[in-house]
């Protein structure tokens, strides 16, 4: 009978969106605005709704935690507002949508307001640690960014430094999720830490799997040219992976790509497929299955709760996107 | 004998110094970094001495709140890197140092950064409401400069509505760095409003000033060419006041000026000129002076203690600045 009681994982996804649809609103017409029109451009809402499922897995009720969800969300969302800002020298790269629409000004303006207006909220209505908490993923996210930046076209990156910004960037966010859900739901620390390390292996693996499909996805559904991480010079799982005893041969043309600046999508689909044939991709699918399967048994303190098995569902679908 | 045990104006400044540059360090080196070149551009600290004045006004000591002092200036500063950040449109008007040598996709994780930083300090450290005032705060701040970018050019923008921007984008910040120094510090709920009070209208009258000081103002002493707000089409208080009862000739030279793009010094000195013999300058030298005298005013809960003195003190300079 639990299983009547809780919502499906659709029904959390819907809960999200009319959430955001009836009951979100700042006190700035514009920035509402342009956080809705981010909004608007998709998503998945996996971090709020891995703040319900962590919420329920305590028995508590999705539906008493869905602010707490939807900041989560606006997190994420005023760091792609932020993400939009442009560069003068990096125009060329091609722009995306609130930068175009409202401005470099606006758009930092308005992430600044959303990171603050959350904070004021959360400030005001949950306790210690939870202000703490997101505050911290916060300063690890911008961190992560920073490191990411200092370590484009290094190719002698390590893979620990690797999955070090991945953590930050994008592995503590669905950690905190889970968490701050975990602990408003009434969980027990070892309850909490192990929705914790779920959101924590799944980010990471979520995060490798971002890299793959940059590389092996399908234009349309990604939204952006193939390769684009590679145009940005950026050192993704693959790449990493692929240098990993790999000949002279292949480091020396990655090193000349990642020096040069020839971004044709014939130079960079050439250099996919030599990534490709030196395992990249496979090694890469290896420490995505193994991080997710780290994330599953994570878990195991839950019992046999109903949320565990969406989290398990939710995970292994991470597999074959 | 109270007059010996605490620091003096200039005292609170070195303290404030000192604290920077041997005990601030963020968990990210660029960063630090960044934010060492904007403190190094120079400053008065009044934000940081606000506080300390606040706390030893409530008996305390300045040197136990030189962190949250600090706090308050990295605010500031932080909202002062995400202001260097360019919008393409605007790269004619002349770029600030963060951007031209970081670029604008480090400007704005370093003001992330340092709002999440300080937002993980003050959750970890200080009681309720001090975390929710520094959010509040900030979240006024951002949206203060949003309603200032929408009334760019707005020649019917009322005194109320300056006076709310004048508020929200650089009063708030004075007054919080008074009332949190004042809860830090012990003070009851009167004294607390006492010192914020203060904040709040010293604020605006130092953004009046700025305002003025913009148009009459000497261009070494400003470190910016005279009349930059109205390049910038700003409405600022010399301009709503000349406004107030005047001809429509003058009404219609500046409506010409804000539609047109003649930003030539000529042309902009030539509006300057003509907002002073419409009274604007001393108009605003009088709201100056009402609000500096509403600030002192504010005080008087505060009884005899030597940090009024010197709150008194610091009003009146910004009369003679």
């Amino acid at each position: 009978m639990l299983q009547k009681k809780r919502a499906s994982e659709r029904d959390l996804f819907t809960l999200v969106e009319d959430f955001f649809a009836n009951s979100f609103s700042t006190g700035n017409e514009l920035i509402t605005e342009a956080v809705r029109r981010m909004l608007a451009a998709g998503g998945k809402r996996l971090r709020p709704r891995f703040t319900l499922l962590s919420a329920e897995a305590m028995g508590a009720r999705a539906t008493d935690h869905l602010p707490l969800a939807a900041y989560m969300e606006l997190i994420h969302v005023a760091t792609l507002i932020h993400d939009d800002v442009v560069d003068q020298a990096e125009t060329r790269r091609g722009v995306n949508a609130t930068a175009i629409d409202f401005g470099n000004r606006i758009s930092v303006l308005a992430g600044d307001y959303l990171f603050a207006w959350i904070f004021k909220n959360v400030t005001a209505g949950y306790p210690h640690p939870v202000p703490n908490i997101l505050s911290s993923t916060l300063a690890d996210i911008t961190d992560g960014e920073v490191l990411q930046l200092r370590a484009l076209g290094d190719l002698n990156l390590r893979l620990s430094a690797y999955v070090e910004v991945a953590t930050k960037k994008t592995a503590r966010l669905f950690a905190a999720s889970c968490e701050c859900g975990g602990i408003m739901g009434g969980g027990d620390a070892i309850v909490v830490k192990a929705v914790h390390d779920f959101g924590l292996y799944y980010g990471i693996a979520f995060q490798m799997q971002d890299d793959l499909l940059d590389m092996t996805g399908d234009e349309i559904a990604l939204g952006k040219p193939v390769g684009n991480d590679l145009r940005e010079k950026k050192m993704t799982i693959p790449v990493i992976l692929a240098l990993d005893g790999a000949d002279r041969k292949f480091r020396g043309d990655l090193e000349r790509f990642y020096a040069e600046d020839d971004e044709t999508r014939e130079r960079i689909a050439g250099v996919v497929r030599e990534i490709g044939r030196h395992g990249g991709f496979v090694k890469t699918k290896v420490a995505i299955a193994e991080y997710i399967e780290r994330a599953k048994m994570s878990l195991a303190p839950l019992g046999n709760v109903a949320a565990r098995a969406e989290f398990v569902a939710i995970a292994d679908a991470l597999l074959k996107s």
